[in-house]
């Protein structure tokens, strides 16, 4: 086993590939050096004078090691395992920390495990966090739950690297049983915690380290994120479709470096085409004045020190030919990504086989309702003032208005004002469970639309004015077994996409995915939906029960200010 | 399990220890910060503004997290493992790498399972390395074998940590089957493999490496080091007896420094008691150039997270309570140590009680060697010239004369010559052994003296200049189960101190060991050794077959260069 890395290492045999002339990145001293990396196999054997049976000739670019992501949600990209990774391995990214959350709220194991077998297909490394916290919260009805009782039996198997994140910070300081046995559970196993503790500092932030966690990819401020550093925590730099804080680089010194992470977090596929991945966030720290080097190891063996990867994230002998070829250290474009040894991508294309795919029945066929009539979705006022969600054009938080509206048969009067129904519909037990609201400012109108991607429990989240077209819409979704939808009333058209795993993620070629929801939210654009908003991901945070200030869920109207449901009614 | 901390963190509950107002060394971002550290049983909770039950005022004197030595052979300090605590725990070292390399060529596992053992008696950490290369070299008899079986057998144990360090660095190179043994099962178990390679650069580096051996105590230049840490190589800074490095610090960058670890190697008990343990290494360190805060980290977190050494090395929350307050960070003079938020020592006095002492019968009465006779010793030169070992008056290599020698029935004469005889006498299996060599220069006269400490096998190496005086030294050795014999011949006296453990170390309290070491030396001086060595301890290199020229060994003289055995005639 290590006789062909040491034999090729001292060139009595052959490389297998050698990248010539290379100036590359040293990680470990913060240098760049120039030579030949010579690789056996799915190694590094060694720098200096190679030769070998392939030569590729890099003079004039520069090698990395492979990126790693140290926190994304495969889920984000609405794409399988495998058609993530012929998305970001061109970008460079060979190594993923994933923490399934979302699969997990719908399916519980079974979706940690889909994601652990799906990765065995293709050239990327997945390794894969257990989701922590499954509900994020007690007030909503998730397809399954993963209590410390179920962290406890899953953190020891193999493919579990560690704990995803601790969401769920005000329950580590409130010392709740159930969180403690998760977290217990995971030092038991000798395994890492990531962390989730936005703007937390002082004795707070003492007391959420205290359960052991070592990670945060929520810093907001500079001062957070030093002190999060100063208490051995590895911070996250983020480029999230939403979420991103890549301005902290002026955080970054010389002496702290070595505890910064890159990150995506939630990417949509859009921004990946677009933008690109990793190699995107490298380009943006540069910009944002971090010296190219450094950017690259927090892009590479920081995170496989915090992670616990071993032989991977540096160009140096014994490790792991995980290796990108890109223009420079400026824009970072990557032209030749190998992983293991391979060449997997060239010029932004994919070379590997993304055909085989890893689809068991238990992922298809997750939107389970029960059977509603129209009338179901009536709202009564019978105070004539209610309490609507109001929401910024863009960003992730939302507002409370308190609005007199007029009623008609038992139902609150959209017509002539800015207000539409929200509905969240329980769809994983089939409990029948309505959560009910009015958003104001959306801008859709003549119809319903809605989306089974609702964080963090995945219900059914439909806008619309009219009861018959929402029966539609939360029809359509459960016989499509998830995606996207809208129903036109003048029109009389349903049109939709379907995410038919998990009701979040499609099995489709993501160029096809991507074409139909744009088509789909141009409709939606058309149908008035403010443009400043992403037409159809702006509704999947309006359940998300833990970003002030209304969010809708299955069971109804909450407060997260209050932290409890509040009535519709506002008096 | 995890209560404690958090309600403490969060001032809910008092802690039991707050070292208040401690200026203390920050590793992860290279500052110093003020503050109180909070203490609850066995970890720190955090920094801030703490209260506690016990409050020690640090006002003016600066806190470091416990020192950690990186690479370390009790056995060189001649005491127990809980002797050796009480020595070093007072100079701030609270968690040690041990290579019981010496034990195990004494004893196999048993050596090994002795200092696992004996470690639970004390407050340091003794993370155990499994010895590589037990015996050191096939030319010589040693107690025990560690051969691929062996290490494939015992790395997987738990109190094993890793591999200890790979001296055999040609075996690497040459793909020795049972060496590649050895190294693939520490890498089937997850371990470390810790490397010694003195200026191993370039391409037989990259094949070294190749073996996947993470560490290197044994850099000369400031190249080298440079040089291995740019391949990912931990390069240790060492303060041992012998060998010491700690100019390298010039080697170090703020870029490269989380690579950098401190370690003593082989470090005499009397050093220990004059200058210090890594108190001393910081010290230096500091005076050599380096940055107090890049010194404490090499010292402290660096070790941790190349051992996998989970909330060691820092003063962080989660982070284990092991502190040392110091006087400032030049001298390093350690004023407390605390060990799992205990205080352990104070003022240089160790506060635990050593009287506790693991001594299994297997460690006793090791010495075991045939029924010899005085003529047995005898050494005939036929030719009239002979091969003789040459030292210089320090440093351990040798090097090789050919000198005109007289002889007399059957035996060199001696009188009147600066020449005494070298006798190895194999001392584990009774095989009567005996290897013979003469040597030049080391100016004892009137006996024989002689020491059961000869590296690496350990067997019992005497000099002298009459037949019965060896042989008296030989049968005092074996009946005190080993140690250091001078016998006088014309006092007729012999004088020893015991090494009864293994023959390598003393049950007694290290104190009188040293007393008694110290007047033996002074009796071998005054029989005419030459002063610039150590009386007994320059004699325990001249058995180590890897080191140039002349080495003896058991089973002959061997030429080092040569790689092979040589006639004691010259012609």
């Amino acid at each position: 086993m290590l006789e062909k890395y040491i034999k090729a290492a001292l060139k009595e045999t052959e490389c297998d590939l050698v990248l010539k002339n290379a100036s590359f990145v040293d990680v470990f001293d913060g240098n760049i050096k120039t030579g030949d990396i010579g690789i056996k196999d799915d190694k590094i054997v060694g720098y200096g004078v190679y030769s070998g049976k392939k030569e590729i000739d890099c003079k004039g670019k520069y090698v990395l090691p492979g990126l790693v992501d140290g926190h994304v949600h495969i889920e984000s990209s609405q794409a399988t395992p495998e058609e993530f990774a012929a998305m970001i391995v061109p970008h460079g990214t060979t190594t993923i920390i994933a923490d399934p959350h979302e699969l997990a709220n719908v399916l519980g194991m079974n979706g940690v495990n889909y994601v652990v077998e799906a990765s065995k297909n293709v050239p990327l490394d997945i390794k894969v966090q257990l989701p922590s916290c499954v509900p994020a919260t007690p007030y909503e009805t998730s397809g399954a739950i993963l209590g410390g009782k179920e962290i406890a039996e899953n953190i020891v198997n193999q493919n579990i690297n560690g704990l995803g994140e601790f969401m769920a910070y005000p329950s580590v300081l409130m010392c709740d049983p159930d969180t403690l046995k998760k977290l217990e559970a995971t030092h038991a196993a000798g395994k890492i915690i990531d962390g989730h503790a936005p703007l937390l500092t002082g004795d707070e932030l003492n007391g959420y380290l205290c359960g052991g966690i070592s990670t945060d990819h929520e810093c907001i401020t500079v001062e957070e994120m030093r002190e999060k550093i100063s208490k051995g925590v590895y911070c996250h730099l983020r480029i999230g479709s939403y979420t991103r804080n890549m301005d902290l680089v002026k955080a970054i010194t010389p002496y702290n470096y070595r505890r910064v992470i890159l990150c995506t977090d939630d990417r949509h596929a859009a921004d990946i085409k677009k933008a690109g991945h990793l190699d995107n966030a490298l380009k943006r720290a540069v910009e944002a004045g971090l010296d190219p080097v450094l950017a690259v190891a927090c892009g590479t063996i920081n995170a496989c020190e915090c992670y616990g990867l071993k032989y991977r994230g540096a160009i140096a002998p014994f490790y792991y030919a995980d290796l990108v070829v890109v223009e420079d250290l400026k824009d970072f474009k990557p032209l030749l990504v190998l992983k293991d040894g391979e060449v997997v991508a060239e010029n932004g294309k994919a070379l590997f086989d993304t055909s085989k795919r890893y689809l068991p029945e238990f992922v298809k066929n997750t939107v389970h309702v029960k059977e509603f009539k129209a009338d179901d979705f009536k709202i009564e006022i019978k105070s004539k003032k209610a309490r609507v969600m109001t929401t910024e054009s863009s960003g992730v938080m939302t507002g409370e208005a308190i609005i007199e509206v007029a009623s008609k048969d038992g139902d609150v009067t959209l017509e002539g004002t800015d207000l539409l129904k929200m509905i969240v519909v329980e769809r994983h037990k089939m409990t029948g469970n309505i959560g009910k609201a009015l958003i104001k400012g959306y801008g859709f109108k003549g119809g319903a639309m809605g989306i089974s991607v609702a964080h963090d429990s995945h219900n059914i989240i439909i806008l619309g004015d009219d009861n018959e077209c929402i029966l539609k819409a939360v029809n359509e979704l459960a016989k499509i077994g998830g995606g996207m939808v809208i129903v036109d009333k003048e029109k009389g058209t349903v049109d939709s996409v379907k995410f038919d795993i998990a009701g979040l993620m499609s099995s489709e070629a993501s160029e096809i995915v991507q074409e139909q929801s744009k088509k789909l939210a141009d409709k939606a654009y058309d149908m008035g939906v403010d443009k400043n908003k992403e037409a159809f991901f702006s509704l999947t945070f309006l359940s998300l029960a833990v970003i002030p200030h209304l969010r809708l869920v299955d069971k109804g109207l909450f407060d997260v200010i209050k932290f409890d449901f509040v009535p519709l009614e506002a008096e």
